[in-house]
């Protein structure tokens, strides 16, 4: 049947970037659903947890580093809630997609994931992109909807679109992610 | 400098598609401007003209087969005045985006090729994909405005910001894609 | 289970490189063998038939153009009894490996292939290369040992020990291949 | 011109793997070269130095985690003067290509890197593969020999024919990397 994943991507922001303030009104609203998600995945047996951050040009920065930035940076209080656990996986990234440049496709295929669920941010770059590498690539693709964050309204409103019409993903509340009857794989 | 390739997206397609009478629409208002921009491409001596075309799943189909194909499908008049001219690289692809397993990042980087012109389609589909790949491989975009069809508007429309605002991509009219002033590198 | 797939790697060569007779020499013994094994992985109905040939540097060649400049080289003779058989899937490459600006992963992959029988040449660069990008990507390898031919033999017994111990490829006879006993996966 | 980089590959090992004995003898007379080559290359202003490092099958592992598992294996002696400088950047892997899922390719282009030196381990494995996916990226590729540890001699040996007859590597010793007439891109 083939186990899913839970892919957070680029929650871990000092929010220093432009654009930072729009995106953070949104984060407002998703860290504490995001939070949830991530601590049930965390739960769940058979679900790949795993984090995909941006190093933000940094090459020689560790996880711990990238984390420890964010904790320091404008918004902590929108970091706090959503750090990874302790264990789980952890892949820098180096562009917006989380498949370009990593090992994500190689972790999926490695544990028979054959369904992943994004969240995190921006929903209408680093998650539409990730989306789209992970459709090429034939997964099964859920977005907790509640739980992917915007820069801009417009655009994720489009971005969503993209993904539900033209990549076959559901969109589902986070907290029905891991429930029966939401995403076909669960 | 680096050096300039227009990338001639799909358009060696049978029209067999669900979709496909929504697309043909919008074709039959780009199918013009397109001639036009491969003719003038074709004929500019430092710029590199690439069609990449998805093989619909035959892996044994050659460029021949791709074009004969569409050259019999349902809209042939669609196809023909952008057929690839002798001599032009053409790449098979296998899914949406025209650098997922093809050649194309390796062509462009052997030609020093560090701008790059999108045409065909699907605007919110290949298009944007391809351009997203493109972008984090850092190269300069121009998607030419009038040569990108769709199947959804409101959707195109969405692809066509997120392309302009989030990849830096200039949008301009075919017939600009030459002149000086238009997209910089020319 | 998973598949198996036969790979045939630049096969059609107009031998008109460098070192080309040091290869034509190799070629005289393995072509037999290898249009043998042609033949039956045509006739297998389990088992895909995949050549990968370079296009030498022409990103305009067809699959048909490469096959007659191949036939109109130094060797036809050499072409000739190993030309993929109608229908069989084709992919041009760029470089060395089959993997490498291909869409063979994809191919593999879409086909459920877990295990790969390679044959053709050259030994110790790109079917030792195709073997380790097939490694790293985790199928199984065979290398038919009579079909694959060498430039200098001392490097080729050099690449299959290294297919051998550090890739644990099988190394058969090509008449082998589809024997049970042989592979383990077949 | 581009700009060099130095990559050291796999130095941070526990040695707890099978074969482990065999690489630390090699590793006993390599450590002192490469600990040179590392510290000078450390201190060019205009060389780029990068770690490349297995993960070993743990995604959730830091750099480090990494780090402390290898000076707390078997050997700590062969990887505490190879340790890598604060600040220099490093990339976990997933498989033995330095290049294979991981942003190396990214990293380097990013730089205008146009020629790889490699050092580390193993010279018949990750040092020939990641030559090789150098090689088809057309990087120039620079072997320190004195800086290379094998497990198996007489394949290590091949695998340095194969980087220097079949992708142009130059072979040259530790001390001669930045002195000028070596590797033709100092």
């Amino acid at each position: 049947m083939g186990t899913t994943a839970v892919i957070i991507i680029d929650v871990l922001n000092p929010y220093e970037h432009a654009d930072a303030k729009l995106l953070q009104r949104a984060v407002e609203k998703t860290v504490g659903p995001l939070a949830d998600l991530v601590r049930r995945a965390h739960d769940e047996p058979d679900v790949q947890l795993v984090y995909v951050n941006d190093n933000y040009g940094d090459f020689a920065a560790s996880r711990d580093d990238i984390e420890a930035r964010a904790l320091k940076g404008h918004r902590p209080d929108l970091v706090e809630p959503v750090r990874p656990p302790h264990g789980c996986a952890f892949l820098p990234k180096v562009r917006h997609s989380a498949f370009y440049g990593t090992g994500l496709d190689y972790l999926l295929r490695s544990n028979d994931v054959t369904s992943v669920v994004l969240a995190g941010q921006v929903t209408e770059q680093c998650i539409l992109y990730s989306a789209l590498d992970a459709y090429v690539r034939h997964f099964d693709i859920t977005v907790a909807r509640d739980c992917v964050a915007h820069i801009h309204e417009d655009l994720a409103e489009a971005a969503l679109r993209m993904m539900e019409r033209n990549m076959s993903a559901s969109l589902v509340r986070g907290q029905e992610v891991f429930s029966s009857g939401a995403a076909g794989s669960f």
